[in-house]
């Protein structure tokens, strides 16, 4: 079994009749329903307005894999929550980053980048290209596959290069963009995936849902967690020399110890 | 010319006699001294205490590379400080990262991750192995050279990987350490070094100068800065179709309009 | 169930009485003894010598990793059974290249380098530091573990950058090493794994089998093989244009089709 | 001054009228041409079908970088050619492949890779978008360029995860791929620039020529090669211990000793 906590910031569906036409239990509610026919994943949702936005340390403790879909209002998300999820990250767990999360705090502090792009709302085509046909993500995908409406997104994509790229999409206007990028931070694979923006349907498409299921699968850490991974000086951090050596000079301290 | 700043935190020489008798104008007037010996270099200076931390926007708009040296006090660098360097090295800045930088703001802000490592402070003999001779950082070292005392640091050293490892430490008491990083964040050249304990000479030593001299003319950007990045919605963000297209759907609009 | 073939070079056992002492039925037969205490795990083995290298089309078609053991006879290693392993390797196939295999002919294919490294045979200490002790590979592991006789490798190791380094190595006279770098080329995932002189009961030691076990699980593909991946023409090459466009200018037509 | 090398394989030129009227003096005499209004330049050619393919030692031995034009005959280069070009990329030379050199044997060598393709010859158009404008490769490029008439190349591009990419293309018929790529391999830079058909005037479009002036800049090696980076054992790759250890064990030696 995996445990799938997936995040979204769930304000367009409840401000917007046509969203919810889309979307009537939100973002999560769809993908949490088409990602339930998977009988080894355990489910969880949580959204921006709830108490600590819904992450509390004891949800996300034992998460293999989040999903975060934001747009917004990432101006809401609490530093303790953002401080909250790059913690479990660095440990290990799983990070899909969906569509406008790309300006999400959690992506950018992974970043280390602005994660700028450029856009346009017109619902036009969309084309993905797969890069590698052989990765699990890309698993059941045809060489292509097409949504009828999306918002365009347009290079220059403002990040650090990726591991892996695993998309590349042409817009119906002329655009490219690199629509699905893998990473990994501490011992956390992190997917970013481009499509999903809230004005169309794009997570009712089979083709998406194949790569949202394929990318938790395998994003899922594959131990368990390093715990020691936090702690800036634990014991283990000031370790004896294992060669018999003599201290020489003085002594300033550490700022940890004092 | 090259404007180079070095920034440092100044407490220790300021507050302890020994680390002042190695360092009587501060570490950053140490580096200042070694590096004017190279005429293309104009160089400057910043510290902690001053307004701003030194770092104004005036300071560093035409800064080419900066020089970091920070131990106890990374808490008191401001925010602003922070979300300054940083745009700068996205649009091209090179950024030097000195020793116990490692655990600084700016640091941790560009790789995404803890930046943990082990540390043992005892004057052991730190050995540094060139691992590429034909890299311009490694210039006019031999094989390995060595520093007689020095504070330990040693693996995990909790980073994303580098886009080359260009030394890795031997330490007496028996450690390892890839003692010398280069990353790429946004157009902006990286380099972690990591010798540089306040309780030791390290930076009076001719193979660490020479270190810090190739690096510095390393990381300067190649190209006048790329002025667009950083606005996420400037005009050119929203694009007119090149194909043409007509709009189908609903439009919510993008948070950057309202 | 995987399945793992062991190549070795099987040589210096033969010639060796000293060698053979520590290896009576082969480096190969020592690493299968000990991977056969996984039930999971399908273990077949082939040496130089054989027909084909004892690696035929059959034997390495459903093949999951392979682990590759050469030292002086690199040269007798075909070029047919080359491309045959750099073939099943794009389709997804794990690599273990162990010690002295640094220069062996499918290494050096695959990396594109001449893979060079300084050397000394001593029978030193060596003592490997874990870069990241949440990795799969590193599991079980304490923070670093010690051969009490190995030969020394050194730096400069003239590899391209890898996609993570999970060991430094400290040798008793006084060099260090990167000893354990993952790569990622076509589908499949090499790994590098520094220790094994045959001059030394190096295999005999439990971290070293516990590496050893570690990374023939992580390195099997996690998907069936992507059978297209090598015709460099098949008819989905070239595909019919998708948007209706007609042509322009005229014909040279690829080399492929002549 | 930069001493640039052009290499063409210099045959569709002479046997065909239609792509000789594009480039009367070859595709090499085209490049060489617009390269020369930089007076910084030193710029010679060499063919196929010259003795060595054109490339003695004595040519490349003081080449800056490297411009490889090959598409119908890649199998008559020699296998000495290609390891005259390896030698040379590790120890610092850039190297540009165009098009179709995707396919010659010098980038399958250095990629470890079988950096296959789709692709349709129908005089489609084109269009290329700058991944990172401030890239000193894409210096005085708009946001994208377009060529009129350009085979088309579409993903799978199956090659190594580069270090950057720096172009996407989209073309008419509706595919994308990843068109201009950065790699480094030793201490050579190499750069993987898409278009450049035979059947077509790309070499005479400003966009192209730009690109290629600044990516002949950009590869330069930016210091002296390091010469001990071919020989497997030098002296020097047999150092002796610096710490006092003493030989334990017995010995059997390194095959290059014997």
């Amino acid at each position: 079994m995996s445990k799938i906590l997936i995040w979204n910031e769930y304000l367009h569906e409840v401000e917007n009749k046509s969203v919810a036409n889309y979307y009537p239990n939100g973002i999560h509610g769809c993908i949490k329903e088409f990602l339930s026919q998977d009988s080894t994943l355990n489910i969880e949702t949580a959204t921006l307005r709830e108490e600590n936005n819904g992450i509390t340390e004891d949800k996300i403790k034992d998460c293999d894999v989040l999903i975060w879909w934001g747009h917004k209002a990432h101006d809401e998300v609490l530093e303790a929550t953002v401080n909250r999820v790059q913690k479990r990250v660095l440990e290990g767990m799983g990070l899909l980053i969906l569509h406008s999360g790309h300006h999400s705090k959690i992506f950018k502090r992974l970043m280390g980048t602005n994660c700028n792009l450029t856009w346009r709302e017109y619902g036009e085509k969309e084309r993905l290209w797969i890069c590698n046909p052989g990765h699990p993500i890309c698993e059941g995908l045809d060489a292509y596959f097409e949504l009828e409406m999306e918002e365009m997104y347009g290079e220059p994509f403002q990040v650090p290069s990726p591991d892996e790229t695993l998309f590349t999409s042409w817009f119906e206007g002329g655009e490219t963009f690199r629509s699905g990028l893998l990473y990994k931070r501490g011992n956390g694979k992190i997917f970013y995936f481009r499509p999903g923006h809230e004005a169309y349907p794009t997570y009712l498409d089979k083709n998406v849902q194949k790569v949202i299921l394929n990318a938790v699968k395998y994003l899922k850490p594959s131990k368990k967690i390093w715990e020691d991974i936090h702690s800036p000086t634990p014991k283990s951090n000031r370790p004896k020399p294992i060669e018999p050596i003599s201290k020489k000079g003085f002594s300033v301290g550490h700022p940890t110890e004092e």
